[in-house]
């Protein structure tokens, strides 16, 4: 029976080891990572001729269609510890009217919990599992937090989660109903991370900030194996995506070194756009400067809170695929990213979340700019669902007990 | 390229007539309809042997995972006429610590609007797009309206909705942001109904209302053609389904019939338990009966407003189906539904919708009483995305620039 044969068929593994993404020193796979030694993230390899020689795309579509048909370039060994809430493939919905005939968003807010924040965390909850973590806690926007919560409790890890205090209620809700410890903190999500880091170094807690792990970047790389897939193994001319610690663009990036190196997909790159918002967009800055890190970003503010992120611990590794693409780091005020929320729903029906709104609106900068043409195919990444943030109430009441006028219904 | 092809590839249709669902009478296809003479609903009916000549299972299993691998077995001719939000496959999410080891949770929150009643207005405005229809009005209890108003929008079709004035916000935000005019109306789902029904018969809207028109439920029917699939083709040993208008339990019936028909399931059926809330259950009271209709459910009221609905105007077609197939007619308090909210999300870190959660506390029941054994094979409908709803804050406030005691944290 096929019935959910990607999460009960175990399957070779590839893991060869880990290694520093700055310096390129090596570290021993199953084993408990944070930082590497330098301070900066960790990067997972695979024995990739290997998998080549295992596995062929068709053999790779003929699965049943989510996150974990890709277990072979996944860092999870063991079936059983995959904690899966359904890790469904992303559709692709296009955008004619707000965005063009070219354009699609990626809706990520599809997957479990609402956001992309599912497909890092399903795997760094995994690997957590597998390597026999008890206890983790988070700095968080909203949706890391709850995903987190939601896979840790699944399979009974405790968690504690620290947000900032105007953290939508929504997210601080989801969070707790889902088992874990919630704390508002008056500050922004690298205030969070320096409480988070503290009770780390005390050996309270293992610290799954952005980045600080290595298995988040893992499970993002989804994004883009997905896109190659869904786009026929020929990549988009472009992507813009919403970047906060930006470990999404990251996987993506190397999610595209690995399917060249497999010989699925050719050498051609999408442009990737890394986009912020104004008022707070430190990537933006370092990239205009030409510098290789960021500064953080001083009394970050933005209506698009899952990218109110002023430092970015892999903001090197952001810079650099971005540049590498002929792409572009692009800020949008939070003017237009409302603007650009309303066009979506009042002019395709699909209600964007801000963040994914702030993609529209740059998307709409660049044609304007020529860094982008009409006929570029396009992806807009649309990472939680839009349902999640505060709307405005248009509706009028109507007494069904008076007489009513049909002329002004 | 594979990129959407099922929304692209144009295919035979084999729509031969419609008929009503009480008197068999024949009505013709490609125009437009609402009830049938007798006030009842029409079904849509198939040529199913040309399409057992021209699709077999295999085929069907190699398209793109979405509602439109189905299109054979739907109303809409011509590919331009589809309307879509990209609606995928929904997965089956196991609820092991909270259901038990062979419970399922088939979750609907994941499709457009975030809800299932996507899959009826994905199809009943491809067909009203393809009719000729300028302007729709529905009634609703949130989420039908969210779906109506995205789609319409998305082909330019205006829609009027009107829901009951106690309809949670985020549902009426939804619906106005996606371009529908939103009234709110001192009553309930039927009232609303009322005036729907008197717009319509003075010319002004089309009457989107539960199974008035013969193509949700035609969308609906993909939930039973997915669990076929899903299922590997041997059907589950007992469905439980929030029952309000029950157009998805008359689908999935309807869909296994046609399956079967085909010759790609055979003659075994799912135990159906149609679940109401003990504050609006017409058709528990009608099933316990023993009656053919139900009879409308007066001073309603639940905290799971999806099956908030006082009368059916499918009543007969619910029983029916539910008591040829063994199953039960079943009711839930509030108390029990909110708490099986509680425990599919603190045990297992799903949250459920509260219609979700009545078919889990129904199921507990069923368990019970003796009506399934837990070595069934049970599937649950989450009906919509449990962000919808509100939910209590658990949090607590932590002040960073005071001394922090991680002990307590």
């Amino acid at each position: 029976m096929p019935l959910l044969t990607n999460l009960t068929a175990d399957r070779k593994t590839f893991v060869t080891h880990l290694e520093c993404s700055m310096t390129g020193e090596i570290y021993p796979a199953d084993e408990v990572h944070g930082l590497s030694r330098v301070g900066r993230p960790l990067l997972v390899r695979y024995d990739l001729p290997a998998i080549a020689a295992h596995l062929d795309r068709a053999a790779l579509q003929s699965r049943e269609t989510d996150l974990w048909r890709w277990r072979e370039l996944l860092p999870v060994r063991h079936v059983r510890d995959i904690v899966s809430l359904g890790e469904i493939e992303t559709p692709l919905v296009p955008l004619p009217v707000s965005g063009g005939a070219n354009v699609l968003v990626k809706d990520e807010g599809r997957l479990p919990t609402g956001s992309f924040k599912a497909r890092g965390l399903v795997m760094a909850v995994a690997m957590a599992k597998a390597l026999g973590i008890k206890r983790i806690a988070m700095p968080t926007n909203g949706n890391a937090g709850a995903a987190l919560a939601a896979y840790a409790t699944r399979c009974g890890i405790e968690t504690v989660v620290f947000c900032p205090d105007d953290t939508p209620d929504i997210n601080v809700q989801e969070i707790a109903l889902q088992g874990a410890r919630v704390w508002r903190v008056n500050g922004l999500i690298d205030d969070c991370g320096a409480i988070v880091g503290e009770g780390a170094k005390q050996g309270r807690w293992f610290d799954f900030s952005t980045l600080k792990e290595p298995y988040r970047i893992e499970g993002k790389k989804t994004m883009g194996l997905e896109l190659a897939s869904q786009f026929g193994w020929e990549l988009p001319d472009a992507i813009f995506y919403p970047t906060g610690g930006g470990t999404g663009l990251i996987g993506m990036w190397k999610a595209f070194d690995e399917l060249e190196a497999l010989g699925w997909i050719g050498p051609k790159r999408p442009k990737m756009f890394a986009i912020q918002a104004a008022g707070c967009a430190p990537i933006v800055k370092a990239f205009d400067d030409g510098t290789e890190h960021a500064e953080r970003w001083e009394n970050a503010q933005t209506v698009a809170a899952g990218i109110r992120v002023p430092r970015a611990v892999g903001d090197f590794l952001i810079l650099r695929a971005v540049r590498a693409s002929g792409g572009k780091a692009l800020a949008v005020e939070d003017a237009a990213i409302e603007a650009a929320v309303q066009q979506a729903a009042r002019q395709d029906g699909l209600l964007l979340c801000p963040e994914g709104g702030a993609t529209l609106a740059a998307y709409h900068y660049a044609l304007s700019a020529g860094l982008v043409s009409a006929a570029d195919r396009v992806v807009l990444f649309n990472c939680a669902t839009g349902l999640k943030y505060p709307m405005a109430d248009d509706s009028r009441t109507l007494d069904r007990h008076a007489p009513i006028d049909y002329d002004a219904l």
